[in-house]
């Protein structure tokens, strides 16, 4: 079940980099590059903090196969006809849904507290897209105002909740959590919810 | 005492993270990843280049908790009033004196050349405040022409000095680590001090 | 010979970001700080993942030293008199070509799987430089149009083919991935040689 998750994850973040890295005129190569390392990043990046070795996708390399033929397709596909804005959002928020769950049950299954569990849920699912912001230097979308660590937050505790306290079994815990992200950062991207913020005007002048 | 270190470097970081978050508009939530980034992203690293498992903050939560907290109290302290600039540019001096040389015992309690330990003391004092500003899309601070990574190095040396080679005792040597980085640093900000650059004005042309 | 390509490596990769550095203003030490984080970054990251410790620059810090002699060198040197764009861009190649192979050689040599073996290259490449970028808020030179990510990927599958396919020798082998790297990408910057692109037109719209 982690395994599908993880191939899932892996399959529409790779997506996602790739359109990031297309749209930003990167060659096939540079949008391979891209489209893994949003793929892989935040698992990596969990894998590490945790030493948690040999990391998911040297010990497994279907993962990076997955994450190839992913993000090539998306290159070849997207040559032929454009592809809206919205597509990006909703693979990355997809891409965010698995990784956080799969980010929390895997800090989780190595017996770790729950406040670190949440942590390496959000962590593994904002990290990917991050990255790739970050190099594609672009606006990353986590600093966008709408619901984005919020909603991997909150899923990470509702799978943990209904993991360990309500005790609902490992799969539906997980299907609840991936769920609640999901939903969360869709009502962000389409009914443009958002939780309060500060400062934002003074803040947009500072850093003009 | 080294532990005392860490919580206040947490702490100052914690907020500094909070204030350039919230200037940017995250909500309540990120505004939190952003605070935990900078307080944590330092020592995480370090305790990953020198493979200390578990890194600082999975062993003892306490520190996770200080992150938040002081994260969570900035936010709500910046919603009812104004915070100057200058407020961030100490914290981040702060948070610099006090993990640069928290980062340099680290490395010489396990061991380590001098030479690694000062890399490793500027690398902790620098990295948290670098990964916020990356991420959260500012010109980063250390990108500013007063002192900064010299504050991080000297600061280190000095700390290196006073505990192996004047054998002054760790308490002491941490002092004065901590104070040559700040008082350094506070003079770069306050005094506009500088070391020379090159190229200056070339580079701006090229940049642009 | 691996560690000669090291040493290699690691000054031509710290004369590149010096001279960043010191193109974007930033005063002795930040020059110093910003040559060891290209010359040391995407080994220190090859390391981190094939959990390969001690990190090289640990273990030998010797690597330590050629870095610093080289970054204060151009720092010296620069002041002295201006260097053209070439410059660097060159210095940047030589480096990525010196890189890739390495790290391919060390993932091989820890016996892992040709598809990662490329990876680890690709990433060891490339990873200085884009962190140099990234730091500085430079437009990483990954980004530029010219064959960038291609040429380190097709560099280390040659290495590879010769190595373990061809059985020509470490040796050869090495020079060969070395080779194709490096004029495959000083093809892209004196030639313009690039790869097909997507959405061009449209991706510099959007992210404006």
């Amino acid at each position: 079940m982690t395994e599908f998750l993880d191939f899932f994850g892996i399959a529409v973040f790779a997506i996602s980099g790739a359109l990031v890295a297309g749209r930003v005129g990167f060659d096939v190569f540079g949008v391979l590059v891209i489209a893994l390392l949003t793929a892989l990043g935040g698992g990596t990046l969990r894998d590490l903090i945790l030493d948690a070795h040999p990391v998911a996708w040297i010990e497994n390399t279907h993962y990076l196969t997955v994450g190839i033929v992913a993000g090539l397709s998306t290159f070849g596909w997207v040559r032929l006809r454009r592809i809206p804005f919205r597509v990006l959002e909703v693979c990355d928020a997809v891409g965010l849904a698995f990784f956080t769950v799969a980010g929390a049950q895997k800090a989780l299954s190595l017996g770790h507290e729950p406040e670190i569990c949440v942590l390496m849920g959000m962590m593994t699912g904002v990290a990917g897209g991050v990255l790739r912001d970050v190099v594609c230097n672009e606006l990353p979308l986590i600093f966008h105002k709408e619901i984005y660590a919020t909603a991997a937050i909150v899923g990470a505790i509702s799978f943990l909740l209904a993991e360990s306290w309500l005790a609902l079994g490992t799969d539906i815990a997980i299907l609840i959590g991936m769920l609640v992200t999901l939903s969360l950062r869709l009502s962000g991207i389409f009914f443009g919810w958002s939780l309060p913020v500060f400062l934002k005007q003074e803040g947009r002048q500072r850093s003009d």
